[in-house]
């Protein structure tokens, strides 16, 4: 059984995540009924082609919650009394909390398999949806106690046919991931950030790019970040009194920095983060098992697409691209990392081709 | 009066630093000598073409020493004594307490003049040196109470050889400049990537683009960091207290989360966020002045190449690029910045011309 023999899919919130579903869903055929409590957003996301309004007698097999975060458990519960025989699951950051919370309003949870798409964009909004949002992202599914193996395999159909990734995590395990891969990094960039409020224009001025890579993500809403802590702080805080401790850690030691074993302390707080940072899967600057090389080109149009394009014609695949404008130059730096084995011949190709290589 | 008339320079240190000076100078025509405690370095600096070996008679006008940060007073004072005609600069990160050890050894201030470019690479040593390491970069010259505005023309002259852009800070300035916007980011990186080793592999495979670029430069080298925080101490120790002062509040409020005004001091932190990263200069991703157009690719040489090709031809100047691979598919993701006003007419353009826009 397929989500797409069953019947329709209902999606519930029209927002960025709803309406890409609708999209995605209603790319591979599926027929999908949209709900909104705004009138204004459920228009805009049928005229949007996400799907249509549900018609009497209308029954879905499946129905995707996809509601803020602080709204989630009332409206699963809902959805599940209003629709007997459906599956429901949901697309919020956090699975602990709103099991628990639908739990404590006496809901059907046999019918509840949560899951959470590690996707998303900087803007909300139907308007802002794609069909594509989903494609090759891990989508988290959280089995529980009640779930059965046939709701799984439901809810990964429709994983698959959103083109993302399933992944399977019990609630708990969810929770305590994305604490440490997403909400206490985002505090953590918030904080650092912060400092910068009351810098001076001359420290601000000099800053490159290490600075902007540690705090980019701090430019995030936070309306949507407060629901989300809130609701994970039980998984939140652990990991962010071990930063602090650490952190303690390393202010004693700087401040004492001459007594025996002070240095070694700072030292260890850096190779911890070497060793950190080596774990993360997937293509990034420092990545050992790529080499680099740093190209210096005009910063005009076209520029970029020449040198990528000789880059294709020596046959090089990028691994990684960074590009970097360099303060009061109309120059860009752009860092290419490739397999280290093709690394020296594409310097050489390029440097004969009259690129100027800065590293 | 310029470097280049007033005879040749001198190079104490030929590590990457160094021997990029070496580089960027003789590429301008300057006589560079070139001295280092080890002769292995020397000579492969001298054969990397930084320089030659001083000849007796040789009397530099101006030296630059770039030796390890903790080797720098001594190696100044020993400098200043020997050729008492020179001005005589460094590179290192911290400026403050380098010159007051250098006072604390008797040496001849009034001809010390310290410096910091901001530039450098993940590997060190005269076989990754480059002459265009400083091109367009900010070099802060740190003049003090005995400097002469003769002496900052002197080695303004030098920076604008080497391609670099002269800042002028005082000492203390600068110090508290780079630990906001350099040191403390380190340490923050740090801690938050060594949250990452004791973290389940489940986790770490979910992870994505936000958590690679907060924790970047955490792979930097231990060695050199702990001499730059240990002569920044001062500096760094007040910013890293704010830091955990403001997240013992988080921690706080996120564990009395139901208490009134809990929630607005998490909020506060995440706007004291989006205000700091707002005033960081250049371009990056969330940058409000640019807008953003997601476009999937295939994996593959050219692909990359090909879009920015038809970008280019479309007239249409990227801002920034950032390139994210997928999990688990063959499909890169490009985020392109542009101008706002062009960003509709890109995104049509491309659609017209088979691009699968993203977002």
């Amino acid at each position: 059984m397929n989500a797409r023999t069953a019947g329709p899919v209902l999606v519930v919130g029209t927002g960025l995540l709803g309406a890409s579903v609708g999209l995605a869903l209603r790319a591979e055929g599926v027929d999908v009924l949209l709900a909104d409590v705004s009138p204004t957003a459920l228009d805009l996301a049928v005229d949007y082609g996400a799907g249509r309004l549900p018609a009497p007698g209308d029954e879905p097999a499946l129905v995707v919650v996809a509601v803020p975060p602080d709204q989630i458990p009332e409206t699963v519960a809902r959805v599940l009394a209003h629709h007997p025989g459906a599956l429901v699951t949901d697309v919020g950051s956090v699975k602990q909390q709103p099991l628990e919370a639908l739990r404590a309003l006496g809901a059907d949870d046999s019918r509840y398999l949560g899951s959470h798409p590690l996707a998303g964009r900087e803007r909300g909004g139907a308007i802002s949806a794609r069909a594509d949002l989903f494609l090759a992202r891990p989508w988290v599914l959280t089995p529980h106690e009640r779930t059965t193996p046939a709701q799984v395999r439901v809810l990964e159909d429709l994983v698959l046919d959103l083109g993302a990734t399933p992944v399977r995590l019990s609630p708990e395990e969810h929770d305590a991931s994305v604490a440490v891969i997403s909400h206490v990094p985002q505090l953590i960039a918030s904080l650092m950030a912060a400092r910068l409020v009351d810098a001076p224009s001359a420290a601000v001025g000099i800053a490159g790019q290490g600075l902007r890579d540690v705090t980019r993500i701090a430019a995030s809403s936070p309306e949507l970040w407060v629901q989300i802590l809130g609701a994970n702080a039980d998984a939140v805080v652990p990991v962010l009194e071990a930063v602090g401790s650490d952190l303690a850690g390393l202010v004693e030691a700087l401040r004492g920095q001459h007594r025996p074993g002070a240095r070694r302390a700072v030292a260890e707080v850096l190779a911890a983060g070497n060793a950190g940072v080596s774990r993360l899967p997937g293509k990034h600057g420092q990545d050992a098992r790529f080499a680099s090389l740093v190209v210096l080109i005009d910063d005009r149009p076209g520029q970029l697409a020449a040198l990528l394009t000789e880059i294709g014609e020596v046959g090089v695949n990028l691994e990684d691209l960074r590009l970097e404008h360099s303060p009061g130059a109309q120059i860009g730096i752009v860092e290419v990392a490739v397999l280290p084995e093709v690394r020296d011949r594409l310097e050489r190709e390029l440097t004969e081709r009259g690129w100027r290589i800065a590293g």
